[in-house]
């Protein structure tokens, strides 16, 4: 039997594990005998149609190792998506590399387009495993517990609104974050894990799952504030009105779209600023801030759960033994046991490609504009350990002057 | 002799360490046999003027171990510049509590009031030690070789743009990252220590120590992105024109000042969004984001230099020596010796008040888009230890096919 020639690529928006998984396919291949050549296609489906490939077979353990712990796709990754003409041209590369393992790493774009390949492949009966290896900071993938790329991500968002609510309850004000995540709340609601103590903020979370009223914002938020003398809150980036329009498009902007027809709403502080405004403007408040916490959430070096670490290179392994064991279709999911453990079953592209999952009912409070109790259980054992913990100075006033004078 | 009580506060925006500098306060004076009580003001002159204070002297060592850790002022902060009416309240205070050491930690402006409240109590023959802790992520004290708070800010900054850059490096395209500092550029350069290799990011630094020309800025990303491909950008939040006019304002909007005049430049994505729009139009590239890395630079929970954590707890525990030695006026500054040590004399408040250092000629490129090996040799060693190290996947590229079909 002539040995399996195999390639590997990743597409969508980079995570801070996404290498983990590129790493542990290329490792897991190395423990198999029938495996050749092992290929990286660089920039996703993109270079394997430029045939613009590497030797990953080639790269030492210790390299590829210090790899895997670097954040951002190291092969690159891409937004294509292949139609009929674009899927020619792979199956033209495929064909004259001996490709029979197609693995891709991303997330349910890129799970589409595992399943455009894998249906193109049967159809022309070329025989190619092709396997889908879960990665968002959305954690938007059906028929998954959690999404490898999710924790990390998740990590850095509660590690910024925990700083964030300490510089806000220093100098006072309204401090709006808005986190990244389309129609998915799951990184938004992240920041509820900055909370130690019941004034801690973030004391709001707007969510996309729910639909966004201007005038209900400022009624919560100036709510807060006449408690607090002060309010945090976490806006994803995806809030929309009613009828499902984005609120940055009230803006009047023409909003950019990508080639899955996804509309740009990272990379432009316009939606905090918008609200910003809003909150000076309606309310009459004076320090009214607002950050984008934009690429740094899942770029940012230094800042990562380890469980996500370690689940991003099992499913990199996974997915290479699934192929070795004759599965020619499926994708890579993350379900949670008993413990702190997971397991990861293969299931059916269809399961995944193109579709989105959102946050449950039980997730989210009844007010709509917080988490619940349930979400924080789901949530904190993804973050890993060793969380920096903080420490407000909670201290008696000192007793007023008998005559102040 | 009766005990002397003291009084210490922290003013301006908040750092990573500034706790370790009201903690060194606190249990430096535990050392010292004359010490009665420990007030501590809640947000700076602020919580003077309403006696609002709060017993530092009955907080267990732990307790202030825990927050010596924690970002953001733990007393809270203010902007507050005192007036003759504003000082005469603080003595009123100062004369109530029988204060006889005043600690302010802070940048530029706190120790403007520092000098401010040390001039009237010459005036008024009222016997008080006022003492200046600096504190800035600006990095702007004259006098200084650096200001704890820089150190761990760079640390944020070069490790988002190191994450950023790989991000950038995955998907192409253009990145700017709007970064903070008004006048001086030294946290936009700490950009600079995210590179290893001659193509990393960023690949050019906009600093508010050169004027910044639109179309000079338009020229060189054009060239950076036929270059490689891609381009990433770091660039100052206080960059301004030929004149002397915030870049920000070319967008026309109406920016809001503080109580010591200054510009409202932060807690906005705007200089980001324009700077992105100039780009698109004029470039014609598709793919042109912006963050504005915001009061994450300042607060972020998790990422400090240990080296910044030492100078910070030494400056503010060498005050309170300075003040029981009889100094009665002047600022902690802090100076590099041989090594990567440090040495704390106290200088004339005046050297500091009020004014502004900025970034010497020799630490920016002759371009006036970049730093020099300069300015790197000066700031690494302040980023500490335990930084991660990032490992690109470079590896040569499959030979092209013999017959390519």
């Amino acid at each position: 039997m002539n040995p399996i020639n195999i390639l590997v690529a990743q597409g969508g928006g980079p995570t801070a594990v996404i290498n983990q998984s590129l790493v542990g396919v290329v490792l897991e291949a190395r423990r198999h005998a029938g495996i050749g050549a092992v290929y990286g296609a660089r920039h996703g489906v993109k270079g394997i149609v430029r045939d613009d490939l590497v030797d990953l077979g080639g790269a030492s353990a210790e390299l590829l190792e210090q790899v895997a712990t670097t954040p951002a796709a190291a092969l690159g990754s891409t937004r294509d998506k292949p139609d009929a003409a674009y899927c020619a041209a792979i199956f033209d590369v495929l064909r004259a590399r001996a490709i029979g393992q197609f693995f891709y790493i991303g997330g349910n774009d890129s799970s589409d387009t595992v399943r455009i390949v894998s249906e193109a492949a049967q159809a022309q009966g070329y025989p190619l495993s092709c396997i889908h290896i879960p990665k968002t900071i959305d954690n938007d993938l059906m028929g998954n517990d959690h999404t490898p790329g999710y924790p990390s991500a998740a990590r850095f968002v509660a590690q910024a609104f925990a700083g964030a609510d300490l510089d806000n309850a220093a100098l006072h004000g309204v401090y709006i974050g808005v986190v990244m995540g389309r129609h998915a709340g799951f990184l938004t609601a992240a920041a509820a894990a900055a909370r130690q103590h019941p004034d801690d903020g973030p004391h709001l979370i707007y969510l996309p799952e729910r639909a966004f009223d201007t005038e209900r914002f400022l009624a919560e938020v100036q709510a807060v504030v006449q408690r607090l003398g002060r309010c945090v809150v976490a806006v994803s980036e995806g809030i929309h009105d009613a009828d499902g329009q984005p609120i940055l498009a009230q803006l009047g902007k023409a909003l950019a779209r990508d080639a899955h027809g996804n509309v740009q709403l990272s990379g432009t502080g316009a939606l905090a600023d918008l609200l910003c405004e809003q909150i000076k403007a309606r309310l009459g408040l004076s320090r009214v801030r607002g950050d984008t916490l934009g690429y740094l959430q899942r770029s940012f070096v230094g800042c990562v759960s380890d469980v996500d670490q370690r689940e991003a290179r099992a499913v990199g392994e996974q997915a290479m033994r699934y192929a070795m064991q004759g599965h020619v279709a499926g994708s890579v999911a993350v379900l949670r046991t008993e413990g702190l453990g997971a397991h990861y079953p293969l299931i059916p592209l269809a399961t995944v490609a193109a579709r989105t999952r959102t946050m449950d009912d039980a997730f989210i409070a009844a007010s709509g504009s917080d988490v619940t109790p349930a979400f924080l259980d789901y949530l904190l054992p993804l973050l890993g350990s060793g969380r920096v913990q903080t420490q407000r100075l909670r201290l008696p006033a000192v007793a007023p002057r008998a005559s102040a004078g």
